[in-house]
């Protein structure tokens, strides 16, 4: 019985310390997330209001993403190794290298935004353009939120539902991609500022594309099925003015 | 002795069992790299040549490419499940699932320049830069190649000499990224195609970047270790314009 005893302490111990490995990637997961987030709104921000303290403070954030990443791609192969998890586990470990890749490439974007902030400053931004990059980051950063709640409950109804809203995102895109076109054409003087302008709208958009993928990766991790390819993951800008041939 | 034979038949059919699956991986890898290199060849081919017909083909052959990536993961996770792997092998493994997502990657970009063919079609696109997107894009293909062999050669020292290579394309596409803004300033009709040329750039230069990640991957894979986070990842075209202010 003490042998019974002794054991039975083993095995809780295992199960706790297997436990608290779990636990680490969906923490480490989570503070990505927040960092994430964090960078896309000051990004958005710096760019608005021409903040060069701002957006240099964003490409050094951009450091503790990468790190973060490697870290959970190097925890998740120990784990891996050391526990031996069936399925459902293993899902949810590798299910966390995916998504680790992709914040990281979210704060990539948020970076690339921050970086433009000085070819855009100077140029007299029409609101119509600001509001339309703001209500695209807003969008984006409610996608980013939403799938991270979704990750931490484990929701597939929820994972679900963000991927199909990727579409309002993508409209948006499309009438700001249209306004900047219009707005070069107007006056040569804006194509250098409005280009940088695309690119940003661009990397907001690729944002929403990056968590419908972490959505994916959800309803995987907590159903163990994939759902249906039916979502277009293009950005409908590339046939803007082909109609005009 | 019986016994002892019979038990070494079965550990080299189990053996044998556990390299094909390993080997499974391995083929479908080089497969979605030949077609990702086909995608990127022929979608810049119609691009130049306003080939319609080519660009719908490059658009239905990213199909393929998905339905790869989502199979190497199914049976990555399945393997790993049934042979609980130790460390060098789980690192192939899981390295697997990486470069497979970004293969899948390289198409999507492939794709979305198969889909500006027809908004770029019927502008006339001077020489300079249709030799320029032509020699970014042999760059790419380079890059793509060689990472390929450096994967199934399982060579750190390919991988590592491919990922320094990325600063070439990256010149490259800062020069096109000057010469379309000039383009655009020059002639205000040519801002709608020149606009989708840009992105045609930054797509390729995206494929150099993926190009990259799986070097870093084939390193991981080969050495255990990571290479060190030195190099640049982003373009350098954000501040094109910022000295001008």
């Amino acid at each position: 019985m003490n042998e019974n005893n002794s054991s039975n302490q083993l095995a809780a111990h295992t199960v706790s310390a297997y436990d608290e490995d779990l636990q680490f990637l969906v923490r480490r997961i989570a503070e990505m997330g927040g960092i994430a987030e964090r960078m896309l709104e000051e990004s958005v921000a710096a760019l608005v209001n021409g903040d060069a303290a701002l957006s240099q403070k964003v490409i050094s954030d951009d450091l503790v993403l990468d790190d973060a990443e490697r870290q959970i791609g190097e925890k998740a192969v120990l784990i891996i190794a050391k526990r031996q998890p069936m399925a459902a586990d293993l899902r949810d470990i590798i299910g966390s290298i995916r998504i680790a890749a992709d914040l990281e490439r979210v704060g990539d974007m948020a970076k690339n935004i921050a970086k433009r902030v000085l070819a855009v400053h100077g140029m007299a931004q029409p609101k119509k353009l600001v509001r339309g990059l703001d209500h695209l980051a807003e969008l984006a950063l409610t996608q980013l939120k939403e799938v991270l709640d979704a990750y931490s409950s484990r929701s597939p109804e929820l994972a679900s539902s963000i991927r199909q809203r990727d579409d309002e995102i993508d409209a948006i895109y499309t009438s700001l991609f249209r306004e900047l076109l219009t707005y070069m054409m107007e006056d040569p003087r804006n194509i250098t500022a409005c280009t940088h302008l695309l690119f940003c709208a661009k990397n907001i958009e690729r944002i929403g594309d990056h968590a419908t993928n972490i959505a994916e990766t959800v309803y995987y991790i907590s159903t163990g099925s994939q759902l249906s390819n039916e979502r277009p993951k293009d950005d409908e800008t590339t046939s803007v003015g082909a109609e005009e041939e």
